[in-house]
């Protein structure tokens, strides 16, 4: 029984917030009417964070996903790329460790004529950012105005920036929120959380990297798969060509997980080389957005090994005032573990990895943090390699040694050396296809 | 995963609310040290809003709820009645309509010796405060310092003031956090509000008045036997000889709805009259003080009707500046509602009275807004009673007139009178004991 400010207010939040608490459902006004309230402040955080644990613990109707990502959608502006006269796809990846696949797909897409908008997030917790990423790149700028954007996807076809505080605000104040109260794993949050700002962005095509495995921020295959099927069926309602690849992430991808270092393994594999899993995933995302953009039939191996799509990466690099051909920066400290004895890898864990780099500098704990881009962790062997005693297994680097221990605690138990001739065998890395 | 501050806070919060929001128990140590940092302000409003809506729907243990009321307890200072030679004694109700049972019950107890220390609160919502309804009494106040209540625990025997903000802080924060996201009517959460401030009080022995029914923040009677069972564990386990009531809350208490008209039904009752169900409720709850204060042959009845009830009233009263013989506020319009036809009342919901008048003003929306101490309503008639067509049922008091529309609203399908001759049978007033 409330009884605030009824001649100005639609709704009252608290009246919203014990119908989701008894697991009602909210219907489409008062959903508009609470994200909007939000967004202006007449909803405060502490009354948004009783909702979103209430949304956490008891759900939403598909319904009620769709009008949150709409009215989401409906806080802020909205891009349209009609004018640029070529197809548009973009990638978003739910997040994992070592993954740097944004970096050599978007100029091996654009290779083939399909204009790509990557509007990309920064790191936070134990997963990197695709920007903090490549700031790692002497003169290479983040942040360009809507403009910018547009000049360079008509001029170069392809583009890495900052998403604009323009697009889906609300989501942007929501998610801050969700992450300092528990509540980011919620699939009704994800789902319009990822699709707000993707709807909104204005791409004509969208292909989802979603994540499962002990590195991935839903762990269980059953639960990506709804979060998959979630984002799929709302991009298409929205009229945006999209599709799902489930791949794991209960080892790091590739051998790098950082910053410098993962740039300088995605131009490993624009040079035609790299690791077999990076390479993979790459080139099956690219064969996904090119299929949705209308080019289902384009060689994407050819464009990696004959050089087309690192002429691409140079450009774009370039376009943002970024140089190709610096040198990327180095760490101060290095500390390298080897094998204590000969055997099988059989273990190594993402997610303690991806806490390690974190750790030695390469992620932030608080928004405002800088990252240290020569700091990470350098793979010397993968699950399933043989490995002798004094053998090297990884490189942590940092700035600072005093970072070396607390990243070397979180990798107790993170590896494992099992005996000679132990069988190994991996899942596949991308298990499945929601479209 | 979180890494914030780690080398000064022992815990942190986000880790926290995932363990509840997750179904596990947080430790003692977690408990402390959460109502230490939010009573700091370390934790914030949306992470307690948060870790509150996880606790409503996911629960605490006993264990839990009394680390909770402990670490409130230990928020603030704690009060110490040993030096006063005599027993003491408190109550609480859980809060009704028409509910001024402590305004008769103070004096009573008070002359037999037990000395009586009500520290009481304001209305927010449907059910009014006892201290909004006493300062309807010109000159008397609320707001005593902790020397001035012991004194006239000492001299006169019994006191009903504000509680310091001294006492249990952390229960404060919390309650007006609550009250604005939902999540009032958690067990654990109510259970350790009341209990933590009613222990930091120091009283001896403690009765709680726990409500159940339609004007009753505990609408079951199931989920009103676990509060009170929850409480009185918790009162004894803190060394408070405590007992509950569960009484009926479907319908008002008394005749009195409002401030002023509540103070005038409660001498009624001092007085040696009053409606039958106000005196049935004062006495019992009296007996039960005494009889865990000590005394448990004493003659409750005779002090009510003999005078000693009201010799003690008038001296508390004038102890805070009141004067018993001034002429309570009368309000400047009323709106008399009739019987519209012959028959017996067969109903007369208790919420719908409450927010009626509330909505004349006798409550408060906000909690800086002022009530009208005149406001309110009194029924001329009863569930059961029979009535004739043109009989006043009740009469709406209020100082403006524009209020009576939305008040009548509010009792639109709340009272109802069935054909002559209908049998109306109801339930007992108090229902249960728990000791």
């Amino acid at each position: 029984m409330t009884d605030r400010a009824p001649e100005v207010e639609a709704f009252d939040a608290v009246d919203l917030i014990r119908t989701k608490r008894d697991r009602g459902e909210l219907s489409t006004a008062e959903i508009d009417w609470l994200v909007d309230a939000y967004t202006r402040g007449y909803v405060g955080d502490e009354q948004m964070s009783a909702m979103t644990m209430a949304i956490f613990l008891n759900g939403m109707t598909r319904r009620e996903i769709k009008d949150l990502t709409l009215a989401m959608i409906a806080s802020g502006e909205r891009m349209d790329f009609a004018g640029l006269g070529k197809p548009t796809a973009d990638k978003h990846s739910t997040g994992g460790v070592g993954d740097k696949i944004t970096l050599p797909l978007m100029p091996l897409v654009a290779t083939f004529g399909v204009a790509v908008p990557q509007l990309s997030g920064r790191g936070l917790g134990h997963t990197g950012g695709t920007l903090d990423k490549l700031e790692s790149i002497p003169g290479w700028r983040a942040n360009l105005s809507n403009e910018e954007m547009l000049a360079q996807l008509r001029n170069e076809g392809g583009v890495i920036c900052a998403a604009g505080s323009g697009l889906a605000p609300a989501d942007g104040k929501l998610y801050a929120l969700r992450d300092i109260t528990g509540t980011v794993e919620a699939i009704p949050l994800i789902a319009s959380s990822i699709m707000s700002k993707k709807i909104a962005e204005g791409t004509g095509a969208l292909v989802l990297d979603v994540k499962f495995g002990s590195g991935a921020f839903l762990k269980d295959i059953e639960r990506s798969r709804e979060l998959a099927r979630t984002m799929v069926e709302l991009g298409r309602d929205a009229g945006v060509a999209t599709s799902a690849l489930l791949t794991d992430m209960n080892i790091p991808l590739g051998l790098a997980i950082g910053n410098a270092n993962e740039v300088r393994e995605s131009v490993e594999v624009l040079a035609g080389g790299g690791p077999a899993d990076i390479v993979e995933l790459t080139v099956a995302l690219a064969r996904e957005m090119l299929a949705l953009a209308g080019r289902p039939d384009e060689d994407v191996e050819a464009a990696l090994k004959d050089g087309r799509a690192m002429d691409k990466w140079r450009e774009v690099i370039r376009a943002q005032g970024g140089d190709p051909d610096a040198a990327l920066p180095v760490a101060k400290e290095t500390h390298t573990v080897v094998a204590d004895q000969d055997g099988v890898l059989v273990e190594q864990q993402a997610l303690p990895f991806g806490i390690a780099a974190w750790r030695l500098g390469a992620g932030r704990a608080r928004k405002q943090d800088p990252v240290q881009h020569a700091a990470g962790i350098d793979l010397h062997a993968k699950p399933g390699d043989e490995v002798r005693a004094g053998q090297p297994l990884f490189t942590l680097s940092a700035d600072e040694p005093a970072r070396f221990e607390r990243a070397l605690e979180a990798l107790e138990g993170a590896y494992r050396i099992a005996a000679p001739g132990t069988a190994y065998e991996r899942g596949p890395l991308i298990a499945d296809r929601i479209a």
